[in-house]
C-alpha cells in the first residue's frame, strides 16, 4: 500500500494530535502503525553509518522480515488508549521490536531450540552463519537501548523508566530466565503452575513490558500501569498457548517454522498437557480475563480489544 | 584482604569526598576500588532474585573469576581524577564489566573463536553449555543497562548519556563491528589500516567509553570528555597490541586462555604484520601518545598514568 492510496495522509491518522483527532478502525490503526514501524525500522538500520555492513544485513534479514509485529501495536495501541501522541512511541515500538527479533535469532540457533526455519524462511544463522547470527542478536539487543536514550520525543525521565521496564522485562527476571527455564524443563514432566510460569516470563513479559511502556509515553498513574500489566499477563499467556496449539496443527507455510519443534525438542506444552480443545478453551478464557482488566483503564478500549481477539486468530 | 587491614577504613580512602580527601598511591587506588567493584558485582547479581539460578551461577562464573577488571579501573579512575565522587561511578563500573565479560562469553563459542579456556579456567560454555553461554551472555548485556538505569546516586540525564555511550561504543559503531570485521578477515591479509580499524572498534571503543563514562559521572566538559577519549584510542590499541604479544609469548597459566589462538583461527596480528619487537615499540610510543593527551585535562593524573603503564606490563 502506498501513502496517496490511503484517504488521508497517514500523519494525520495515526500521528494526529489527541485532541482532534477523528476515530480510527482498528484495521486502519493496525495497518498503518504497522507501515509506520516497518519504515521506522527500516531507518534505524540506514542511519546506523556502522563499518560492517554484514552485521546491518543480518540484522535487517530478521528485522524488516514478516512478522506481525504483536509487540510494537500493543505499545502503539496503549499509547493511542491512554490519549498519548503515537510519533513519541515509534521508537519504542522499534526498540520493542529488535528485543523480540534478537530473542528469536538467538533461539533459533543450533545449540538452543535448533530451528532452520522462521518467519516463512531460512533462520538466520542458515542464511548467514552462527556467529554472525550471535552478533546480529547481540547488536539488536544493544541497538534497543541506545535508540530509546537517543529519542528526540522521549524526555529523560520517560526514557530512564522505559529502559529499566524494558531490560526488566527482557533480562533475568523476564524472557531470558523463561528461555532458561524452559531449557531446564526440556524432557521433564512439569505441571501447569511450573509451565505457566515459564510462559509468564519466556512470552509474558515482553507482552506486558509493550504495553507498559505505552502506558509511561503517556504518562499513565500507577493504576492504570497496574491495569495494563494485568491485561497483558492474560493476553501473553493466552498468545503462547495459542502458538502451542500451533505448533502441532499448522504448516510451515501458515506458521512460518518448523512445525511440532516443541515435540522434538521434547518440551511440555499445553496441549500435551491438556490437549488442544481445552488448550482452545483456556486461551479464550483468559482473553476474555484479560478484556475485563481494561475496565480500570480510561478511554476507548477498542484497539486493546482487537489486539486480544488477534491474539487467538 | 580483609578491611581491618587496611590503614584506614577503605571508605575513607577511595569513597572520601573530594574535597576532604588524601592522596592516595595507585597501588591503594586500584587494590580497593577492584576490591569495591568485585563486591557490588557480586551484590548486583545475588540483588537480583531471578527465577533460574541456573543463570545466575553461569553470569558469576564468568563475571566474578580473575580478571584484571581495567575497564572499570580506567572508569573510577577517571571520576577520581576528575574531582568526581567514586561511589557514584560504582554501578557504572559493574556495567562495563558485564558488558565485557559478556562479549568474552559470546566470543569464546564454537561458533565464533572456539576458546576453551579463559581467564585460567574452562570457556563459560564447557563449563555449563552452549546454551547456557548464549543466555548468560544476553543476561550480562541487558543487565548491565538496567544497573545503569536503576542507579539510586546519578541523575537522569547522566544515566541517558550513560546508556546513549555505552550502547554506541559497544554495539554496531563499536565492539560488535569489531567482532564481525575481525571474523571476516580471517585468512584475508590486511595491512596495517585495516587492522588498527579493527582493533578500534573491538578494543579500543569498550576502553574508550569506559574512561568517558567517568567523564560524564563527574560532570566533565566537552574539552575534557575528548581528552579522554584521545587517550583511551592511544592505550586501547597499545592494549589489543600487547595481546598480540602475548598470544604468542605466554603461557595458559599465565595468560589465562589457550596460547597462540589466533595463529590456530588464522588471524591477522600487529605480531604476524610486524614481528615483535616493532609490536612492543608501538605499544609504548602508543602509551606515551596517550599520556601527552592528559595534559588537556585538569587534576592530578597519577592514577590514569599508571593504568596506561599497566597495560604494558
Amino acid at each position: 500500500m502506498e501513502l496517496h492510496n490511503i484517504r488521508k495522509p497517514m500523519s494525520a491518522i495515526i500521528l494526529s494530535h489527541p485532541e482532534t483527532r477523528d476515530p480510527i478502525s482498528p484495521e486502519d490503526f493496525f495497518q498503518q502503525s504497522k507501515l509506520f514501524v516497518e519504515k521506522q525500522l527500516d531507518m534505524l538500520l540506514q542511519e546506523n553509518t556502522v563499518p560492517s555492513q554484514q552485521l546491518i544485513s543480518a540484522a535487517r534479514y530478521s528485522l524488516l522480515g514478516e512478522s506481525k509485529k504483536l509487540r510494537p501495536m500493543l505499545l502503539l495501541a496503549a499509547v493511542r488508549t491512554l490519549g498519548g501522541r503515537v510519533e513519541k512511541a515509534l521508537n519504542t515500538a522499534c526498540a520493542i521490536e529488535m528485543i523480540h527479533t534478537y530473542s528469536l535469532i538467538h533461539d533459533d540457533l543450533p545449540c538452543m531450540d535448533d530451528d532452520d526455519f522462521r518467519r516463512g524462511k531460512p533462520s538466520l544463522h542458515k542464511a548467514f552463519s552462527e556467529a554472525h547470527a550471535v552478533l546480529a542478536g547481540d547488536f539488536l539487543l544493544t541497538y534497543a537501548f541506545e535508540v530509546i536514550a537517543n529519542d528526540p520525543l522521549l524526555t529523560n525521565i520517560q526514557k530512564v523508566k522505559l529502559i529499566a521496564l524494558l531490560a526488566k522485562n527482557s533480562g533475568a527476571e523476564g524472557m531470558i530466565a523463561g528461555q532458561v527455564l524452559d531449557m531446564e524443563a526440556e524432557g521433564k514432566t512439569i505441571g501447569r503452575e511450573d509451565l505457566q510460569e515459564i510462559y509468564q516470563y519466556k512470552t509474558g513479559a515482553l507482552i506486558t513490558a509493550s504495553l507498559e511502556m505505552g502506558g509511561i509515553i503517556a504518562d499513565a498513574s500507577k493504576p492504570v500501569l497496574q491495569a495494563l500489566q494485568n491485561f497483558g499477563n492474560d493476553i501473553g499467556l493466552a498468545f503462547q498457548i495459542v502458538d502451542d496449539i500451533l505448533d502441532v496443527t499448522s504448516s510451515v507455510a501458515k506458521h512460518g517454522k518448523k512445525v511440532s519443534s516443541d515435540v522434538t525438542n521434547d518440551k511440555m506444552t499445553y496441549v500435551k498437557l491438556f490437549g488442544i480443545e481445552k488448550a482452545k478453551l483456556t486461551a479464550c478464557k483468559l482473553i476474555e480475563s484479560g478484556k475485563r482488566h481494561l475496565e480500570e483503564i480510561p478511554g476507548d478500549h477498542h484497539l486493546l480489544i482487537s489486539l486480544a481477539d488477534y491474539v487467538t486468530k
